[in-house]
């Protein structure tokens, strides 16, 4: 679908009205760029007050004719039209139910065609529908897809066709836009695990330091072992958690449940509510996780391998606690001084499943720190966003199928480098 | 807190960087506006391709000293900066623990103060603390509040403070904002039923239509009366909805149950799931709802008010449908095709806990069409919005509360209107 | 629909399996009891190992024919079987596409019907259908409402239908149930205020001790006036809560907003995510809560209200919190010994949008404690329940009309009550 | 952990109160079981009406001492007590801040303890606690873990220790439960997927016939593939869906998108938002889904799979379908019919998130078809439950990661199936 690159096809566009604190402009320029084009701004008056309409001509430039078209079709949305005026371009419907092949896709924003040099504007106007002219009356509707019939003349390509960008809100531009909500659910997810992977990948070579702040899901939920293997490989330097995640981590090492669910068969075990107050009570007899570790009555799961590989944990208490483990710092204050300090030198914050522990750190946390919040519910990264840690990307997903596909890509990367190590 | 509206006091900022296609200028340009200040571009240079930085100089003006100084506050997290530099003003703690009165507070950004007439980087960057300056070594820390000591140096007001706005991801500069995600439940919702009150009540003034489409939650919440208030006052034209809305609401009327559920104790009835397939039934056996209503069947409710007030109905059917009610249309093409003249001449809709009809309404929508979508379901006003009606505007909330106060809120204005007339 | 309540009309049911551990006679009993009948237990085989099955023969009254009927129609659904069998009743069905009136509705469990003396399997078997029956070759099928054609002999009432529930799970008999899940956003929630207004009005009239846990929701969706009331109607004995609602109490107080939103418009504003750390230092520098309603500088809100009316409060610290106020126990340990004290002799807790303080007071608290849990997040009762306190009623609604609806049933019994104290 | 098993160990408990309509009997039969042990029940006594108490002796057996000892704590929560009541046992701390190794771990509900023979009152009831007896005064009370002094006498094992479980609403007795509710997001969900494939692997090898439900966020979420791979493995005979799951299904296979976000990349496509209406009309332009395939213009995707494997594929229409695909049955009722014949045969029926037809066909099942219901979103599953549909087990999850897991798990089943054949 290239042409060869040397050849850029080019097209002038011009656009008014409040472009630029209506967005309309940035979103046009930031367009071009994504859809892998250049522009250059022939002209531009911006108007010096606020009722004052502005004017931008701009020349974009693409590597071939499709691509060009694409972007193109685009920036109409937005309100951008060439300044080559052409009439639409019309044809017979061949199928009934059935528009032509590239025939127009239209908006819910108010639209006009031109006909015979004239703008006229679309009747019954709605989304997704296709537009037919009357070329003798001078008028244009939308039509549904199942209502054409055929010899109905339909607009094909987006010649001819201008959208006016609705203008509401102290004169915010609202543009059309599908699947832009950052918290969705719908998106797929296994790429954020790949790119999570990546940046673990790439912190570990660069010296970089990864914090893991988590929750006590990620024990309820079975994974365990995904965690220790991150730990393991290397990936992780410090682990900010609660006693929570520390105490069913331990339950689960000390009696394969969590919270009383057996982590195996899904199980709810008898009197096993009891076994997190075990686990903890047991740790506080030997005075502490280290000392449990030293002492071989702790012998696998997140917090042994912590102990094992060194890496910094810091359990901050909360008054749900039970217990609490004698490393948990009780002290709000004292917690946070020391949080403070441990994330001097983090350049990658991996959050997962817990809503306290992320906005605590993401309270402590300069904007330039690379920041991803895994949690199921949609809310949970709505609040951390609200509590300006603007900068932390969102996964709405379960957290054990994330960490599970984030662990294959640690070793598809991790192989890959192996492999590369050994042919050089 | 005004002064003397005739004294505009005025100041000159400059931002530079890529500052259109990053969106800084026009939040820059917006909060000027949305502070109640006005703005005047003095110079303004774009670069003309994507890597060319671009660089404004702006006149804000505003009615008085304490506004120019809030707008010139909130620009500076954005970049902008007065063109007069000046020192960064200190006052020395004089509590422990404590800021002084004004303290600068911090964002997560990456921030310069002025000390010495240069340009300090601040350390330890935080949001939601003070500034500390070491005036002799010529160095800045950021200290949170409960830190601080008698004595210590803490930076007032935003004079000779900049902040660098984070870059990441194709140029998009990240602002710090607070409560900016439209789907939080943790607004307050009166407001939101205040508005739609009042723009209900502009409906019926300037003889628009006002169209609810709604599902059966409103009668499983016990809002029903609610919907029949707002008929009998005139303020709803027509009703989309399908056969649950319409089969429970008369289930109500027959049997005082929504899906078995009583809806004066909460009470789980006797074989009440089977309320609403003989409410189906009767209505069945008379032919319909409108024959039910003139045979003294179905005597109170949503449909029996419909028909009293002649309120346009329009029931879509589904694949979950008992029954279904006569009235309903069976055929999803039949359905659309009727929705869609039904839809003509709406100037305000009303959508209530129902994401099916909800995103087949939108579909038909034009953009110009006012749209409120209430549900205590973020994603289902995520999802209407990823479907392309973005003009909606959403309102986290239980549809129940949100029907009471809207009921309220509208007696209110007609009171006051009733009272405005009598008068004249 | 009452008959004269001297004449109980009785019928005898049996039912037999695994009666006991299946639940099927508790569910039994249970129903007869429920729908205002009472029981008596003729005779009863409970098999003594668990293979063995178990029979129950049961004399059910009630006061009126009709009661009955509905009584044995519901308990005929878990398996009850009247003692004198009869062949079902059979009405041709006399419209098409509807039931006769009265006609038998099915369920989804495995049914016979009893055709000229014959148990006969019923065909096609899926809930909200009728049944009609082939007499001649004696055969019995589903049918659903709009199949119906005239003269089809469709079964009405119960009598001669017999149904099979289910078992699955280690014997565990599943039941046929609407409407049954405990957090289902979809149930009416007035009541729920009201029942809460009831608890709170009898807890004040015989010297129990109210307690309200809350979050700072209560605060960000405005609904810092209704605990105001509630608190100087002397409902409130007792307040735990954190930083977070304690500061944003007070920053409305002191500035109007909450988290920078504005709680009259619900507009955010300028620098407004700055006013709670201000907020959070001006209490700081007059020492605390107290010293600062006490010099005037506090004047309004729920703290200021708990201080004006002798309510005590306690504030347990988080790692989330910015300052803290002085009042804050930041040590947890500390808080939860100081919160165990606040306990004792409360009878009536509200917990209002907050997971955190909401798990921790329920660890605290005896089983004996009314428990009533207010959030928008079904998740969060879920987790309240899932943490051992099952006595919690939840009730997933947004706080703020629930809190308006508390007011407005506090209101109206205060009300009643001054009008019987007038009289008497 | 185990003893021979010859070596029954046995135990009498006696319970009283109401103990079948308050399910307590139901609950500690069902407990026996559960754990492995046996019953016979010696001796009961059902009061004859609702406010007879009942009691029942139950011999309880075990094959080991440690399992006898395990049921008989497990059961003691649930009021059922050892008829040779001996004194409970104390040990002194041995630790500050932590129990004696077989601390009893407390309740919430209302508790006695035996010392010298006389049954005491728990004070400061509290769950999570252990008890401290004061031998001299005869009283006892809870301790929590961290004010334990050492030498402070702590009560070990279950023996000695009755617990009341709370009486509340209509009798129903309340037990002490953790993690019991049904769609907790934190249980593990890996074991659901195992399950799943055991039942499908069960199907094929019986002759059943596997029905998957769907909706489109498979396709959004990127899990096209593992359909497709179930269904050539000849897992799914038949699949339910609506117009969103083919369509976007086909725009995968025609542009690699799903609502126009790229599957691979995640990212938003230029003009992305018209590709599902490009592939709508291409399959319209051709007659439908199957002519697409033959004439080689759809060669991949879930829709391909079905038209190239034989698996029968319903699509029912809804009001919010763009075009439809000429496939789609648009008459609600037209759908149920068919969808009623399709159903007839299925043995397993899998729902993939989508609420409307997952209701739909959760109304055509009868109870004992087995059905697994998969969705992120909480309350789509308890509307499944709450329509009637009781038997549906849900599992709150990523519907992407459960796919993966689960083609693991059959793929794991299916190699192991191929090495037990090639054996033999």
């Amino acid at each position: 679908m290239k042409n060869n690159p040397g050849d850029a096809v080019v097209e002038e566009v011009e656009v008014s009205g409040h472009i630029i604190d209506s967005l309309l402009l940035p979103k046009i320029l930031d367009s071009v760029i994504t859809r892998g084009g250049q522009f250059r701004i022939v002209e531009i008056n911006i108007g010096q007050q606020r009722n004052d309409p502005s004017y931008a001509r701009v020349e974009v430039s693409a590597g071939s004719r499709e691509q060009l078209e694409r972007i193109l079709a685009e920036i109409a949305d937005h309100g951008a039209v060439s300044i080559h005026a052409e009439d639409c371009r019309l044809i017979a419907a061949d199928v009934n139910g059935a528009f032509p092949e590239g025939f127009y896709s239209s908006t819910n924003q108010r639209t006009e065609v031109r006909v015979a040099e004239t703008w006229v504007p679309v009747d019954l106007q709605e989304m997704d529908c296709g537009i037919t002219v009357d070329v003798e009356s001078g008028t244009a509707a939308c039509v549904p897809m199942s209502d054409v019939v055929i010899g109905q003349p339909v607009i094909v390509g987006h010649v001819g066709v201008r959208v006016f960008p609705e203008q509401r809100d102290r004169g915010h531009t609202q543009t059309f836009e599908f699947m832009d909500s950052a918290v969705s659910s719908e998106k797929p997810k296994r790429l954020a695990a790949r790119q999570v992977a990546k940046w673990l990948v790439e912190a570990k070579r660069n010296g970089g330091q990864s914090l893991i702040v988590g929750g006590p899901a990620i024990v309820h939920t079975g994974s365990t072992g995904y965690i220790c293997e991150l730990i393991r490989r290397g990936y992780i330097h410090r682990l900010f958690a609660g006693n929570a995640l520390a105490t069913h981590d331990i339950e689960q090492s000390l009696y394969g449940t969590s919270l009383g669910v057996n982590i195996e068969h899904g199980e709810i075990m008898q009197a096993g509510h009891e076994h997190h107050l075990r686990a903890i009570n047991t740790i506080r007899r030997c005075g502490g996780i280290q000392p449990a570790v030293e002492r071989g009555i702790l012998t696998s799961g997140i917090m042994y391998e912590c102990v094992q590989n060194g890496v910094e944990f810091l359990l901050a208490g909360s008054i749900r606690d039970d217990g609490p483990l004698p490393d948990v710092i009780t002290d709000s204050l004292d917690a946070q001084r020391q949080m403070r300090k441990g994330v001097r030198g983090v350049t990658f914050c991996l959050m997962l499943s817990t809503m306290l522990h992320s906005v605590a750190v993401g309270n402590l946390l300069p904007a330039s720190v690379r920041v991803v919040c895994v949690d199921i519910n949609p809310s949970a990264v709505t609040k951390l966003s609200d509590r300006g840690s603007f900068q932390t990307i969102p996964v709405v997903t379960d957290v054990e199928p994330f960490l599970r596909a984030l662990v294959d890509e640690i070793a598809k990367l991790d192989l890959w480098e192996v492999q590369v190590e050994t042919q050089s």
